[in-house]
């Protein structure tokens, strides 16, 4: 198997180690570590076809805890603790979403006496998201610290107000898949666009880690939208400085067709204003069901001055030679099959239906590789014994 | 350990394969693919009590995705998984039953990245449920075919609104324990009659899967209802088939007594008569809550006429010898212990409960030999070598 | 690892077995059958820090029943069951709290032809929960004796209306674990002692777990409650035995500082009295909701009259030296952290706050060994195979 070699090889040439380190947010971990989880995933990935065991563990749980509901980042995470060896336990409140002091401290600690890594999502609440991420590491570190906690368990975000790594981070590999490498992706224009949906206060953390993590690697980001619904502007500025250490660049616009110019890459996806999430999180926090449901209905409203941000064929010959890649998180709105009006004409989609599910499919094993680069501190080294066991996953 | 040597002889003697093929109707698999499976689960079943680990998946996923409620089926999907090294990951809409289009391709992938088996029950909706697991099936082939998925996973039908195979299979292996062999089958009278009981709505798939399967052993197949409680009309032509083809024979009546009439085995159990469950879904379709409440009030009213449809130990005197096997797919409605009136007297029901425990007790062989055969080419081949492996389920 | 093979000589030394036998009440096991639980959760526990694989089933089911709300029992069973190599399954009825014949027998059966262990949380029902795990076991009984079950699973209280063994025996661990040994506990005064709180009905099973168990340690218990909020009384003789035949005391008062005086252990927590949970299981048994929300109104003005039964900084000065280990099942009702007036105040439990979690962090070693003796007849002979293995359970 000298592919795989070759990519233990490229493991190893990273240098870097993720040992024992959160994954929040992408911008804050440096191009190695990155390299490091995209080459993991990518080994991982090729070990499972070649039907040799990754199971790394003999025993150990991944806790997860979705704030939020979830059915495919549910399943990567489960596909990806199983792919290394550990059992899922779902930490399942049905309690107020506001987390406050002593019980996250207690809570975080009592889930994690014999736990290895704990992944969550917790995108609803702006502001409040990667602060409940934070405080519960925090209190990982108490439990440790104290001898609580026989072992330290990694945080893997699962999308939080902010970012959404493991979305972005599979992203990042499904484009390197498709243009042959990351060298490719330079001057790529990748076109970030709002994109029209019959609902409203979906997160802004797509959008977010997406011109977070493309800005770095030389591509020209074009991030669009309808005046109004901006994004967080720390994020904004995190992806203005990547472009400018990358050599890419990172330019926002009022207008799809204009993001759709030449572009190689479009991702048009609907996603709240920040102002809105704000009052949102207000309201749902007051419990203010009055509100909610006036502001669901301004929402929808306004919303609906943009519903010609929909990418259809016409947009899409707007595109380098009419052949962009079209990206997408999934579920989509497709117009005419899941609403009448929404993100995606129903003939662009299926045209790119396989391509957006091969994305997602990136999605366990950069899960996996997160998992696997935070509890090993040589990542290539237990790669080695992986291949050298030579256990098959499914005996033959 | 030759008893088991015997009966992997046997597996390897099929010369059948279900290598890749998913498990909807008994009635589309071959003579000797339904027995691969029962020698499969013969094995599997000898094999844990000898303590020898099937474990045949370091890893891996079984996804069970259950749209209307269940306990034991649950658990018995859960028994086969871990019996072979699989872990259950449960796929829970809370969403709308009735499938449609883009929805169904698209999740049927994303929660079969890394999955082996998903098994399905949907029994609620009459020309639905397996219409259902095809659409899955198409799906998984899409996505297989289009580099998607790194394998097509298997579906087993947990029951759906035509057939129930893991039951009727279940029943079959219970009957070729009690009697001995499948020859022994041949010429033994089999009464599947209607029941009463004192709720509504249950479905057709037990008693269709009954007729489809026995059939098919030279049995004397006799179905009884109350005139109005027929079946899919489909089934019973494939009944008829069957038992012309095997030397048996397949009659209808409309008296439990007639039914019972020198009967070696009788299976009486309710069910909603075939119109009522058409009307039903169309009520379920359009959320019509007004109509389903007076279509249960006509139903149970419809039902009470019948209420001298009991197994009572008057009717099982005549049976063949007073003493045929009473069969339940569980729970049943028992007189005067689970309710006032029900489909079974509760001396009879006890003499026969044991019976009635084992009798489920084969499912988790049953649907751990369905996920077998359709994961491996050569699963004689596979056993033998687990038998080889000798490694202890429990350490001793 | 010389540590280990005295620990596992300690193990062997109890000459005990608890091997088919259920863990109802601690009260019910010899001295040696609890030490055996002991030694085997203190091997567990080293085991596991030394990243010794202590998994001893290839596959098996753990089956879990929580009629009751539950993080970290559920948390801690999912540890336990996952430290030994068995995969959990919740049995999840959401029916009817009243068990009632026919089911239990027939559910019992259903959810153990694969498995080793239930464990069964149900303590809201005043003698229910107790009554409903043994009709559980001789439903197990009556289905291994006539050949429905390979195996008789074993059955672990989770908590039920009378005792919480896992967590009293959790809690002893970490005094023997405080104290030095079990010796050490000998004449120590231990305060178990009612606490204010702003709910209400919370089980008797901890207190009543505490003075059954320690009671058995020659230590001086001391029981305090306000004049209405009594134990059951036929676990209040039972401690009172156990502290003459140990060679302990057993004193019940009314004034919280009276316990407190020269105490070395305070486990200050609020209950509901006795008659009130009678009363309350008599409305919950008949749908009494407007009973109920009287029931908590004068339940609740009635806890009000003794808001000053609050573990405070003063009270714990009248300790021993002023520095009693505070112990708590958790969660705790913090005064100005989790309600306004509650079990104790923030400062005491800030300081005991890390002795709590690692009390916690016992309960799934101990609920591991609990289902590692009813498993083994032989419990130091398969640890000494386990350490031999010397599998490790985090690859390395």
């Amino acid at each position: 198997m000298p592919e795989i070699h070759q990519l233990i090889g490229k493991v190893h040439e990273t240098g870097a180690s993720l040992y024992q380190k959160d994954f929040f947010h992408t911008w804050h971990k440096t191009p190695q570590e990155l390299e490091l989880v995209l080459q993991v995933a990518e080994t991982l990935k090729l070990l499972y076809l070649y039907n040799v065991s990754t199971r790394c563990f003999d025993s150990g749980l991944a806790v997860s805890q979705f704030r939020d509901n979830s059915t495919r980042t549910r399943f990567s995470f489960a596909f990806a603790a199983n792919l290394l060896g550990l059992t899922v336990q779902d930490m399942d409140e049905q309690k107020s979403q506001i987390a406050h002091g002593e019980t996250v401290r207690e809570t975080a600690n009592m889930i994690s006496f014999l736990t290895e890594i704990i992944g969550i999502r917790d995108d609803m609440y702006l502001g409040s998201g990667h602060t409940y991420m934070k405080e519960v590491g925090e209190a990982l570190d108490d439990g440790f610290r104290n001898g609580v906690l026989p072992q330290r368990p990694g945080i893997v975000n699962l999308q939080c107000d902010i970012d959404h790594p493991t979305q972005s981070m599979a992203d990042l590999l499904h484009l390197i898949n498709v243009f042959g490498s990351k060298e490719a992706l330079k001057g790529k224009k990748i076109a970030m666009t709002w994109a029209y949906s019959p609902s409203y206060g979906k997160p802004l953390s797509v959008p977010q880690g997406i011109i977070g993590l493309m800005t770095r690697y030389g591509m020209d980001v074009t991030l669009a939208y309808p005046e109004g619904y901006g994004l967080i502007p720390e994020v904004m500025q995190v992806a203005g400085e990547n472009a400018t250490r990358s050599g890419g660049s990172f330019n926002v616009v009022n207008s799809m067709e204009e993001a759709f110019k030449d572009a190689d890459i479009v991702y048009p996806k609907s996603w709240a204003p920040f102002h809105v999430m704000q009052q949102r999180t207000e309201m749902l926090r007051n419990r203010d069901s009055e509100g909610l449901k006036e502001l669901e209905k301004a929402c929808l409203e306004n919303n609906a001055r943009f519903r010609n941000w929909e990418c259809t064929r016409e947009k899409m010959n707007l595109t380098r030679k009419g052949k962009a890649l079209y990206m997408h998180c999934l579920p989509a709105d497709i117009s005419s099959v899941s609403c009448k009006n929404g993100e995606v004409a129903a003939d662009v989609f299926e045209q790119y239906r396989i391509d957006t599910y091969k994305e997602a499919g990136f999605k366990p094993y950069i899960i996996a590789a997160m998992m696997f680069t935070n509890r090993f501190g040589d990542p290539a080294g237990v790669l080695d014994q992986l291949v050298e066991r030579g256990l098959h996953r499914v005996r033959r």
